[in-house]
């Protein structure tokens, strides 16, 4: 069988790299080190992704495993959701022929280092076999445990993970159920109603699922050309072919599947949102600097978004530049380009925008009561330049200029459209409006 | 039994109104009358909706019936679902009493001629049976058939009512189903896996379903307190106490149901997209700003929204009017605010921006070759003003200040970021974003 490692670039081992790229679901910044305790897993696990599919549902012409949100494509963040797992070992994708190449440049550009690509079958079951396969194969040797997942099922978490793999250990196979979002029924050939389901009696079976490499190795020796032909359940051949029961355990909604378009538009919106949970404010240390950000602060209170004040990001506040997603950079007494500057070369060095795209934001109070044409201009030519060369390493700036007044209502009025024009800037990403000055 | 019937402000009838307001789903601008052919409908129809759910799974506070996106709840967006077939007589909302005010409330405000409220009971059955009950009551005498949907699907089309309705007549009871996405299993009662079931032969049982009155009106009547208690699905009390085996219609996946704070995001950009497919660009007629709107045409080609070119919102063109939901005002020699104001005031007139935000872009060019200072800032204050006023009345307006340039990459380079900005406007919505001036 063609196996086709993933050359990693040398890059790749940088100390600085964070061990665990990026906040992800619950993670937030700042506790993305929190790990389960006593959770650790003592034997060899490694991951099937079978991401063969063509996507008919979506209505898209790409296969949904590679369509791409905030520039990323899907199956890189189900190979994310894996990779941050310490306790697991490696992680075979198998991909139809045709998108072998594709593959593999996607775990090249997203530094994917635990993941091997290797060539699928013509159906689910030939192609989870030929994984299966190949991990027996891999130079680690074979695992103990091999867990069975779903390229578009990007949102699966470390705990769940634990709970199927201890399971699988235990009783050979474990998979993950859900509640039945529907009445099941069965129909007559004639398509009228013969019968209803009772609703607590069935569950859905979904991904993931656990088997030790035995029983699903075993069951992939012993089954027909028919079960893999015609069928797409590992649990049932487990069951079938090695008297395996297997033990089901109720997974989060989060498991559920990319199917169709609008699904994509929900795993964005999921990622988005977990992006834009706080935010990081550097003032530069001086007072007028810091009251302005506490002023921000409040009014970001309404906008359900936490905000960090801190001076700058030297010694023990340089963990947010390995933490963070989102920077606002505030002054009152002359454009922050500089500081800006500073900002986006430390992200480039911590290489923190590789798995997605990080936001910086200029907040810069212009000096007068008035609008003042000359202070309004405030070097935009110099801002677009410098956000026209940051979105190509996927860091999106903006500017928003606030224009000071002694009338207190329409200081406040100005504040407050400051916070909401940086938290819309957050939430939506927008590449098309980077370099642009916004005025509050 | 309280009936509540809201009623409507004296310019609910207005005539100027579109009789579809808004375009939906697959209606795009300008093609929004279209009827299917030979469709009608010549018994009379009515709707029961129940939405008394509590929407514990959304994980959000409000029910999700009633969650908004795009400044309106989602309940809202099914009954306008209903409201646009023009053979549907009534719709009968069954909502928890505590949410009585809140429904009355939005079926003025989004001015619902035919919506009724009326309180459900403790369980889904009961909620429904009050339905039927106050159908049975309405003005307009017994309907012969009864559609049966939920608050939380916004997308069911006329053509698929139709088909349930002709075989709800016929049968006496129709339901949509949907193929299974997971696999269903059966389990033991210590939660291991006991069976799979045969994917081929079993269906989700989704809605909208359709009875005669008659035989939903007698399957409450004679159905047990058991039933009433734990029961869900109303084919099954067809079927068991008409004797009424019900004719089973594949539906399209758009009818899936609005389950968690995932499928809000979802629905919002299906929402969101339609809303984004088309544009219309006035030019004013002057051959500089024709030949600037055709350059703009062509860079939008690339980013799927179609522009309609037109010179002004007069005569034939005032159509426009009542179907676009994006307009852009291109100017080449001045500030287009005076443009701009009589477009928002006939939008205002037309009532157009009542069930979603409308968009209107003026795009700006400036006189100079290099950046002019006097010449960028182009009335700030006058268009936040402006824009301002309009977002009260659900109008979004942003300014776009194109540079002009002889160095044909640099104006082409314009044009393109020009369109890049005007689509991503477009396509978010973003009220927080209103007023601002940018630079292209």
């Amino acid at each position: 069988m063609e196996v086709n490692r993933i050359n990693m670039q040398s890059d790749n081992r940088d100390p600085d790299r964070p061990a665990h790229p990026g906040i992800f679901l619950t993670r937030e910044a700042g506790k993305s080190d929190h790990q389960p305790a006593g959770r650790s897993v003592d034997f060899p696990v490694s991951v099937v992704l079978p991401a063969g599919g063509t996507g008919e549902r979506t209505g898209l012409q790409t296969p949904k495993q590679f369509c791409s949100f905030l520039g990323r494509p899907l199956i890189s963040y189900t190979i994310q959701a894996f990779e941050r797992v310490s306790w697991i070992q490696s992680i075979v994708v198998v991909v139809a022929k045709e998108s072998m190449d594709l593959m593999m440049d996607i775990a090249q550009r997203f530094q994917h280092g635990k993941v091997r690509a290797v060539p699928g079958g013509s159906t689910r079951h030939r192609s989870i076999c030929n994984g299966v396969l190949a991990l027996g194969e891999g130079e680690e040797g074979r695992p103990k445990v091999v867990i069975i997942h779903d390229a578009v099922r990007p949102f699966v978490e470390e705990d769940f993970l634990y709970k199927i793999v201890m399971a699988a250990k235990e009783q050979g196979a474990a998979g993950a159920i859900r509640p039945l979002v529907s009445t099941v029924i069965a129909t007559t050939s004639e398509g009228y109603l013969d019968h209803s389901l009772e609703r607590a009696k069935y569950r859905a079976s979904e991904m993931p699922q656990g088997f030790t490499y035995d029983v699903i190795h075993q069951a992939y020796q012993r089954c027909s050309e028919s079960d893999f032909e015609f069928g797409t359940e590992c649990l049932h051949l487990a069951l079938q072919y090695c008297g395996t029961n297997a033990k089901l355990i109720q997974g989060p909604p989060t498991l559920w599947k990319v199917t169709y378009k609008r699904d994509l538009a929900a795993a964005e919106s999921i990622i988005k949102e977990t992006l834009s949970r706080s935010a990081c404010v550097v003032t530069g240390g001086s007072a007028e600097a810091v009251t302005l950000a506490g002023a921000l602060q409040k009014a970001f209170g309404a906008l359900n978004m936490e905000l960090d004040l801190i001076p700058d990001l030297m010694g023990e506040n340089a963990k947010y530049l390995l933490t963070g997603s989102n920077f606002i950079q505030v002054s009152v007494s002359h454009s922050c380009l500089s500081e800006v500057e500073a900002i986006l070369t430390d992200l480039e060095a911590a290489n923190r925008a590789l798995l997605h795209p990080l936001v910086v934001i200029c907040v810069y109070l212009s000096g007068s009561d008035e609008l003042s044409v000359s202070g309004r201009v405030a070097e935009p030519a110099t801002i677009m330049d410098l956000a026209s060369a940051a979105k190509l390493r996927n860091i999106l700036l903006y500017g928003i200029q606030l224009h000071q007044s002694k009338d207190a209502e329409r200081w406040e009025k100005s504040v407050l459209r400051a916070a909401e024009i940086t938290s819309a800037l957050i939430r939506e990403r927008s590449p098309a409006l980077v370099g642009q000055l916004l005025q509050a």
